[in-house]
């Protein structure tokens, strides 16, 4: 179940890599690479920084097909993707929430602070789309204005509460990427956003 | 043989570096960082994805030394480069065939599946430059319009192919190499380009 | 006593990547990342190209307290900074010091040669800039005018031609540190610059 919603995130990244690629003029090869590294770019950061090695997406090839599969539906329908669009907006909220939770599972697994666990679960959920924005030669949305690292944060912190409590495993997987999940609807709904903190 | 060819491909890419941070005004130090990971970031990036490390170019400083002598090269004959056009071309796409070839090895002797040894073999042929791009804030000129990835990936292909019918080793390794080359050289010469994917 | 330089080194990189990142017009988490990366990216580059993985801040929580206390205090005295400037000039060239020591030493514990060694010392005081400059889509200014990485290979090579020597380890570490932080001064105070390479 939590792995299928892990493809599910993972296709929801890669359309989006698309779009943004597209958005680009990029040539296939380039909208594929793109793609791939919106969908898994988080997780190899976060692995290559605790030497876990062969990446994960090398030793299962999974990711590779449903990223091929996001690849091939996003230029296909990619004048009929807007009718998807609250879809595909739910799937990557959904992504936000499962790539959290294992980036923190990783953390905890080699017993690092849960502080850095937190960085660990906002890495793996959020630098995707901060690698994808360098390759596109923009400054990471992320940095800029949209709410969308700090709910990971938040989410890393709930979950380091709830597990101080020593809450069920289900209860506590759920209920973190719940809040994600809630914070992230509410943020859009509401158009919340950071403040900058230019210089004036 | 296969060392020799390597080395010079590692130079041709250098130089290649070298040509791209002159037109971006960089200094000495800069052109010389480029030159450097223009000829071995792809190789870089595919140790540090597969846990190789510390990295070949630290043991072996053939690879500094060639990079070194690449660096002076273009630099003192940079108004006469120009004569050495197709030499240079040549060399790099020699380099193109022997860095994928590598790639590929690597992926197989730790065990990967064919289709990310393919990844690897292109990334380690094609990155540098990827990355060469990055530093001088381009978008990689890969992702827009040359066809240079995909000749790698059907290299890659090729290979796989051969090995399948079990193939005497230098045969595949030649043949591999050849259709990489071929490829390359028609490719150049018709000017052919993949078409991009941006939205209408 | 080295560790609190390396501190200090790292709180004043910190600052600077807040103030590079608040001129971008970057939110708090855009601005928090980029202190991070400005701080401690080169060495965690440096870790990743030999293998010493979970990096050095995963496991020693204080960098993460001093880029977080660096990153309030330069948003909180932002308008105030100037008159800090010599200070924070200073505490900056100390971190250029210290860190081109700590990457010599890194690469000496594992058995690489000098000039690799030399390297790594580079790469740990300048590429976190790099990255910082890469993060904000710009070409990195290291690359382009100043003389910053210069003074550190020069002070890795005297690092290298006292150790020839025998020197005592204080004597080393101080001198090459010395060397360092006086060629910087000398470097700013005169304004000096490495001449760009671009093709007439």
């Amino acid at each position: 179940m939590f792995y299928l919603l892990d493809l599910l995130g993972t296709m929801a990244f890669a359309i989006s890599g698309v779009l943004t690629a597209m958005k680009k003029r990029m040539d296939p090869f380039g909208v594929f690479v793109i793609a791939f590294v919106t969908a898994v770019g988080g997780g190899t950061l976060r692995d290559m920084l605790i030497g876990r090695t062969p990446i994960g997406w090398m030793l299962d090839l999974n990711y590779a097909y449903i990223i091929t599969l996001g690849f091939f539906v996003a230029i296909i329908f990619r004048k009929k993707l807007d009718k998807f669009r609250v879809s595909l907006f739910l799937f990557d909220t959904i992504g936000l929430g499962v790539f959290t939770l294992i980036g923190l599972e990783r953390g905890i697994a080699i017993g690092l602070h849960p502080m850095i666990c937190v960085a660990l679960g906002t890495m793996t959920a959020c630098f995707g789309g901060v690698i994808r924005d360098i390759l596109c030669n923009e400054i990471p949305v992320i940095f800029r204005k949209e709410i969308y690292a700090t709910i990971c944060i938040v989410g890393g912190c709930v979950f380091f509460l709830l597990r101080s409590w020593n809450v069920n495993e289900d209860v506590l997987y759920l209920t973190t990427s719940g809040v994600i999940i809630v914070i992230r609807l509410l943020v859009v709904h509401y158009k919340w956003s950071l403040p900058s903190l230019g210089r004036d």
